[in-house]
């Protein structure tokens, strides 16, 4: 009997990209179900993440795993086949980890206060970002991605707010490519591989997108 | 040779007692260095851990390995002879990384604003933080520890907190043991250990040195 293998996930969200691009990474078929965030959530997906009741959840034979690092280690560590996404040396697999959990912990916030703050806390959050932005430039360097020559786990974290930097530029009024060109041509070398291409949405699309939530955001 | 092993951390912090717990199960010989925070910080933790200049930082055979989470991956990965932190099983796996996710994210915020705020922000904090326990208590049910009948990975991140137990009852006018009677049985349970009870300080002298600082801080 084949594995069967569901992933619950919200189109826009760069946190639930994450998972598609795994999952493509490692050739894994897959039924998706979009999530209707923000203005409700499945009884699927509130059963299978009780906790944090948010996307993604992977299902894999009936099974929840939730938050997308754990997600990707689960992929990593099941189908071990091909495409390795982390590195089996302690010393080198530490190092991913690192920049994986500084990822998924400094970026999202001030990423959001661009979109949706205004005025001090706007510019305070750029800043911030671009600093994040700046500090991860320096770490790819002039390697081809953050695993070196191989794509792994920290690109599969960060490749998804590529796609929101098009909403970072027009709502900050400001130009990553100008402060960090080698993570913008990162990006646009990401975007070359079927995997990442395939499971990021066009970034002028995601920028409507994220402008209509504004929009009702602030009417309120 | 042997292995060098240093660890850089701040005896009243939570997050610093992780890294001693875990080596403490794996019975590893190490050279502690105790940081003046959150006065100063030293050339060595600065040099160690330029990016997010925090403790703890375990230092191996002269290479740094940063963030209380992946300092805990090393040491059950590079120590693999005695007491396994994480399953081996990916299910069983997922499921404590993702318990170790929600501890390490959601606990110390809500922790530090009982220890720190007053009113309204702290009732919220209060609140927060007895949710997140009541969470935890209903995650540990009968089991002796979070890894069923072996300390694991989330016992080794969450009991550092029993030590803070105390001033969060005096701060927040409120007790755990009511509301929560097996997660403080769970916390004495662990004290019965010598890896636990040897790497945490007494929680008087915890609650006196927080007040020391909180007065410091109210005092600006």
């Amino acid at each position: 009997m084949s594995d069967q293998v569901i992933l619950l996930s919200f189109w826009p969200s760069p946190i639930g990209m994450r998972a598609k691009i795994a999952l493509a990474e490692k050739g894994i078929e897959y039924e998706y179900k979009e999530e209707n965030f923000p203005y409700d959530k499945s009884p699927l997906l509130l059963k299978m993440n009780p906790v944090n009741k948010q996307i993604p959840v992977l299902i894999h034979n009936g099974k929840p795993v939730c938050e997308s690092l754990v997600i990707i280690h689960y992929i990593d560590e099941v189908w071990k086949h091909k495409s390795p996404l982390l590195p089996r040396d302690p010393d080198q697999r530490a190092h991913a980890m690192f920049w994986a959990d500084y990822v998924d912990k400094k970026i999202f916030t001030p990423g959001k206060k661009v979109w949706l703050s205004s005025g001090e806390e706007q510019e305070a959050a750029k800043n911030e970002l671009m600093g994040c932005f700046k500090l991860l430039e320096g770490e790819l360097g002039d390697k081809a991605y953050f695993g070196d020559d191989t794509f792994g786990i920290v690109d599969v974290l960060l490749v998804p707010f590529y796609s929101w930097f098009y909403m970072f530029e027009k709502c900050g009024n400001m130009s990553i490519e100008a402060e960090c060109p080698k993570l913008v041509a990162w990006g646009k070398r990401c975007m070359e591989k079927e995997s990442v291409s395939k499971s990021l949405p066009d970034q002028h699309k995601v920028y409507d997108f994220l402008m209509e939530i504004k929009s009702k955001f602030l009417a309120k």
